[in-house]
């Protein structure tokens, strides 16, 4: 394909885009595919001749389009929102043309610093202490790396290293293993799973600490359980607090757990994949306070501030931890030219140092055109609406008394269920997702079985969410029927 | 910004992306910013209000443009090629339109399933052994990770976990901490970084073992390592075995090391990242006999194959020795109607075990795209091109008689130097960057400073090899005269 056909055919490509998400609201937002359905439906190999896009096309609506789970759709309420907007989808075009790989400030000068700046920017938008800014001659700075997982192992990873250079430092007999070996990290009960697995990866015991009623993880359990562990001879160094877990949005006690982990000498780490968003309105911003004693920072704006997957933005208070872990320097990444450069870490990072992949896509051009597109303004109202239209839908729940509202709305997610057994709640979810109109996931909160709607469109209007329960509440009244039908009988 | 601007700018875009690949070639490849160039040119912070994509896309040529490094200029021939194709930009955009999170099969079924049969029609077209296949009741298959680096760390990550088990099944009074003291894993001296970091972050030893004259490692290179090291009380449980070196393109010697990592239960993994792609050409396949000793593979279509950044496929022997290492399964990740489903590995697989983000896009809608569009032939033409004009690039080297040429050239890259001092071929390499008409890196190759010239461009012709020639000559003319003159003079 040469630049004329691209420039008819990319064309095309746009109207489909712009077709699909204007029309997302009336395909079926959950496929009703079963698994393996795909492979019989195109051949056993690559074809040895061209075919035409518009052969592909055709198969794209006849073969994947029954396949996807709508994310977009206006009736998708399951896991947490993806982000989807118009400028990003253009940056992400113009990234892929210019097609650097930016692991190096030389590999393309623009890739590494336009990043630098787009993360003093955002950083500056949910007020992010000072610290954390690379600004002109900080010692911290942010990074944009491809999920809150991986931020969650790179702190986790500069951290061992940290305390295993300092306890090496201390007495220079001591193995890395057996350093290793008496290391261990914490996380609330409450956290994700990407958080045991990066204890897993990185080879050192993770405690899941007991959260309170509001399952949000407090000083004095983090306290009760160090003072355990050090007295059991384990080393404690690390521990990441969340601000909006996945399965009900809340919140661990920053205020209380930072001093414990600033005295202890343990590497803090806040994961607000979802909620860090919100953090731009300032009537949110004090759900961050305490962040000041952390030693590193994430949030997924591909979650909720419209710059598409993949950009999860993470800062650290000091640069050299991060960069300590991994900083390797072969000759052939090192440019010549670069070499006569002062190092200068401050003006031109290599984010190959910060990250587990070598290779970079130019993802800050994401931020610059959704920022600018929009203006924070507007990203304020977005969120405020998702927001709004959470509290909308908890109050039909509230007004239902056979329904009831599980932990408080805080953001876009709504924990609710039917008053009753859990086998009850199970049954009405399986109805929802049979039927297809909306989309929803559970989650399990202490010994309940618990239906979560999240806020997710960025078209989800009022409409949806009244739709949205008159449906659920049609089916929970047909459920409540059969039961008490069979009690009857009984 | 609603559809109908979105189909107005995005066909602008599309204008300024073919504009953009028509004109590389009149850009300098290579930027004449200092470090910290960016920062003064563009706002403090975010706007309040939003700006125009007009104002936007003027800032980019006049911002972004000016510092960026051209991969895709048919005068860039740094480090390895970065895929650039018309119809995997195509396939982008639709893949962002989607915007589906494909960690689970139904997270979006069509994301899961259409990746499975990619990487089996791929794994078809460089005729890898069927057991790395999915096919329908396979126990191998292929997964899209994002680069090279993460499929080597998840290879490592089996293999521990796998040793481990092993070990602890034995010996059932083993700590993890013990077994991973004595592990030891392995790869050549011309391995990429990539591979040291993976033995960092995985908290296990990595040795590099010598390679012999043609930069390759040999069979009794590693039973020498192995026999100590058993002596010494280690456990070798993993190796690295590369197809296309990063510095010279070498290639390890796969039918030895194959029957002494199987023979010794060593993981054996196979980096291709750069040479794999040329494997769907029969007259190089024999470069990755041995494979079938391998436990898993990996190479990059987002380096060669006109696949854009990011895809590296991966293949496995054995699911469930990757899924082993990784699986925890909360609760909000399942998806309650799935857990009606039997579960089924091979039709649906979960793709979150497979790889260390969550989150994934819908990749495989790329090599979709470039495979039917393309078709095995043009991909295999594509590569024939390259090493054509590398093999030009050769005997133009040749021909000269004050150069010579530093390793066999099988691919798309070519070694070369001065013959002379290290402190010459360095001089004639900062004269090329500092020039800017072409970009080079270089490498060292024992006790040599070398050049690599590495055919990168989709567009790059035998008249941009004979220009890029032509110009070096001119410097080292220049630069033998200086040298001569000044040796005159002393």
């Amino acid at each position: 394909m040469n630049a004329a056909e691209f420039r008819k055919i990319g064309k095309e490509m746009v109207d489909y885009v712009a077709d699909y998400m204007e029309g997302v609201h009336k395909r079926q937002v959950y496929p009703d595919v079963d698994p393996g359905y795909l492979r019989p439906l195109i051949p056993d190999s690559a074809p040895q001749e061209p075919e035409t896009f518009e052969d592909i096309m055709k198969d794209v609506e006849k073969i994947i389009m029954p396949g996807i789970t709508h994310w977009h759709s206006p009736y998708f309420f399951a896991y947490f929102p993806t982000a989807s907007s118009y400028p990003a989808m253009l940056a992400d075009m113009l990234s892929g043309a210019i097609g650097c790989i930016g692991f190096s400030w030389i590999a393309s000068p623009a890739c590494t610093e336009l990043e630098t700046v787009m993360l003093d920017w955002l950083g500056k938008m949910i007020n992010l202490p000072e610290a954390f800014l690379a600004g002109k001659d900080g010692e911290g700075g942010g990074v944009i790396q491809g999920s809150a997982s991986e931020a969650t192992l790179v702190s986790l990873l500069a951290a061992r290293t940290k305390v295993i250079r300092q306890l090496q430092d201390k007495c220079p007999g001591l193995t890395k293993a057996a350093i290793m070996d008496k290391l261990v990290a914490y996380a609330s009960d409450q956290s994700h799973s990407s958080v045991e697995r990066a204890g897993l990866i990185g080879g050192v015991k993770l405690k899941m600490i007991p959260t309170d009623d509001k399952f949000s993880l407090r000083g004095s359990a983090l306290q009760k359980m160090l003072d355990e562990d050090k007295a059991a001879g384990l080393i404690p160094f690390f521990m990441v607090a969340t601000l909006g877990t996945t399965s009900c949005c809340s919140f661990d006690n920053l205020l209380e757990l930072g001093p414990i982990c600033n005295k202890e000498n343990i590497w803090m780490h806040i994961d607000a994949a979802y909620a860090g968003s919100a953090f731009i309105c300032p009537e949110f911003r004090h759900l961050l306070n305490g962040v000041e004693f952390a030693d590193s920072y994430n949030f997924n704006p591909h979650k909720w501030l419209l710059v598409n997957f993949d950009c999860s933005a993470m800062w650290v208070k000091k640069r050299r931890d991060l960069i300590g872990a991994f900083k390797l320097d072969p000759l052939y990444l090192h440019n010549h030219s670069y070499q006569v450069i002062p190092f200068d870490e401050m003006l031109c990072p290599h984010f190959q140092h910060w990250q587990i992949p070598l290779g970079r896509r130019f993802r800050s051009l994401k931020m610059w055109f959704v920022f600018r597109m929009y203006g924070v303004k507007r990203l304020q109202a977005y969120i405020r609406k998702h927001v709004k239209l959470s509290h909308e839908f908890e109050s039909l729940v509230q007004k239902d008394p056979r329904f009831e509202i599980c932990t408080e709305v805080v953001l876009g997610l709504v924990c609710f269920r039917i008053k009753g057994s859990n086998e009850l709640n199970e049954a009405l979810l399986e109805k929802i997702n049979k039927t297809k109109k909306i989309h929803l996931v559970p989650c399990h909160l202490r010994d309940k079985f618990v239906l979560r709607l999240a806020i997710c469109s960025r078209t989800v209007e009022s409409v949806h969410i009244q739709h949205a329960w008159q449906h659920i509440t049609e089916l929970a009244t047909e459920l409540l029927k059969k039961e008490n039908e069979q009690k009857m009988n009984q």
